[in-house]
């Protein structure tokens, strides 16, 4: 078992991860102070790791909600459905929320504890890769907006992120790969050691090699939870952890959510997103082989010219009307810029200069 | 003009009070620091007073949205009104929101600030004594849920609060008279000066003599921002604000929402609260005979005991399911407590021990 702290002062939280830690394994009932506790999950993790969680919460009352799967329903919609839960309940302010699941669970449900009597605790229990890695780590939390990925939410820290990395072991391969995005995005961004060692390891944790994984996701987590630390609500460098989410979130929202995975649209949109930052051939090969060795996307799909200028203007990056992009001076170093090459941009979108 | 300054660190903001402040006469475009803004008005206010704030906004793009006027109105769905409109007008990160009107307006306004793009800037000009003395100072934001008063938000601070006391001569009297109660409301729980100069200068209030208006707002803010500044989020001390509001809120929700206005409902429920209280004759008969002066309810409407408890059972004060109520030890010293008069409650609601 290992601990990564989050260190953000007040409302800093230990990450914990390991094998096999539902089952009682780990005490959660310790972060839960209040008397109940709601647990959020989905109709396909329910099933598979609600009732192994219950002994990990010993001695607290457990009520649970299981939300639909997928990216379409990440809505406000969504999110009504927690509350009225919390209400039907009788929550108070000293209920805890849990999310169980992916990133969608996460954001929505870490959004339902950020409003519910404006703030409630909340732990995240993350078993996807994907949200082991990236989405349950730094207080993101949030629903989709029909014209755009995650424009309503707020920053809302938990109290506590346990990964149990068995869970991975019942996750489809696609979503598992998916996951290995934003792995190889950490690297991309500011540490080409770990870039190498993926590298290296991309068939092992293809293989889902213990060791490998534990590696993987704990140094996700690190560069993560550093990188946040810095800068917990976004004024600055925080946003290179948005490296191919430009592009990603737009070919979400042109596709229909839930078409492509949100890992395999930030695939694609790193590799658009290193092509726009002019770095060298050799990295920019490095980085599509990488990705291209996790099986992921290294082109977006077909979207017409005036679609990508559409969604891409919601991001959220955007200043003064103004687009902004992360982009690499080289493998391992992101930077955020609104002086992009903009006849780049057209020859990657189609769309006129 | 006058400027109390909020202390909360990072978060702390002014408070400008005067008469004439819109029409140009204070410039909130120091305020608005990126290029636009939207304004959230309602169908009553803005007729009245959208244009005039427009040249406080010089150099800066404004656009704005009517909400239907009322306390129904203060929903999840009239907030996802705001957010559409923020999304249509392609309003980024660098957008602030500014709510002119009353109470409805601040709350609604400011939890969609807050939510957009996880917080974007916020603006307060409260056009309602019942906003200028209490719910645009403090952050809290939000929307009632159908079982309980504001049970979804945030704490969300405002960049700066202007009052313009001239507004207060287009206000309904039945609405003035409202505000009055939380008024009244400071001096109960922390002033006892303040409440012996009510006790004088009620006449003038509800005649709006300047000074007096500009004294009573003045000497409001100061207390509830004093509250505020020692504990933001309501840990502890903060809840003696809510005096005479767990009554209230039931009050509202069993009548249905905008029935009797909120001022009008935490005056009973004050006097409910000093009943249950159990302080002296004489301290008790000066609360309800200055509630009274200010031509406000001292009794509430007639409600069923099970509903009561019902209704009360969602306040956000309390905590292992145990409610909690704000209490007198004398007028001008509040506290918080589970351990209240189980007879006394008993009798006040008709509901059995």
């Amino acid at each position: 078992m290992k601990t990564i702290n989050v260190d953000l002062g007040e409302r800093s939280y230990p990450i914990i991860i390991g094998r096999g830690l539902m089952d009682g394994n780990f005490d959660l009932a310790d972060y839960v102070h209040g008397p109940d506790c709601l647990v959020v999950s989905n109709e396909t993790v329910a099933p598979l790791y609600l009732e192994k969680l219950r002994p990990n919460l010993a001695g607290r009352e457990v009520a649970s909600i299981s939300l639909a799967d997928g990216e379409s329903y990440k809505t406000l919609a969504t999110m009504q459905t927690i509350l009225d839960k919390l209400v039907a309940s009788g929550a108070n302010r000293d209920t805890t929320v849990i999310a169980l699941g992916g990133g969608v669970v996460g954001d929505i449900a870490g959004f339902a504890a950020a409003c519910y009597m404006r703030g409630v605790a909340f732990i995240q229990v993350p078993t996807t890769l994907l949200a082991q890695v990236d989405s349950s780590v730094g207080g993101k939390t949030g629903v989709n907006h029909e014209k755009g990925k995650n424009l309503i939410g707020a920053f809302y820290q938990p109290r506590v992120v346990l990964i149990d990395t068995d869970s991975l072991n019942t996750l489809p391969a696609r979503e598992f790969r998916a996951g290995l995005a934003e792995v190889i995005k950490h690297g991309a961004i500011c540490d080409p050691a770990f870039f190498a060692w993926l590298e290296s390891n991309m068939a092992a944790l293809l293989e889902k090699d213990p060791e490998a994984l534990a590696h993987a996701i704990q140094r996700s987590c690190e560069i993560k939870s550093g990188v946040v630390a810095e800068d917990e609500r976004e004024a600055g460098r925080r946003a290179i952890l948005n490296f191919g989410h430009t592009f990603g979130h737009a070919i979400e929202r042109c596709l229909g959510y839930g078409e492509w995975l949100h890992g395999e649209a930030v695939a694609a949109g790193m590799v658009m997103a290193a092509e726009l930052s002019g770095i060298a051939a050799a990295d920019l090969s490095r980085l599509k082989e990488l990705i291209a060795a996790a099986g992921l996307p290294t082109e977006p799909p077909a979207i017409a010219a005036e679609r990508w200028l559409d969604a891409m203007g919601m991001d959220k990056k955007a200043q003064q009307k103004q687009l902004r992009f992360v982009l690499l001076r080289s493998l391992g170093e992101a930077y955020i810029s609104a002086d992009y090459d903009r006849a780049g941009l057209a020859a990657l979108t189609g769309a006129p200069l």
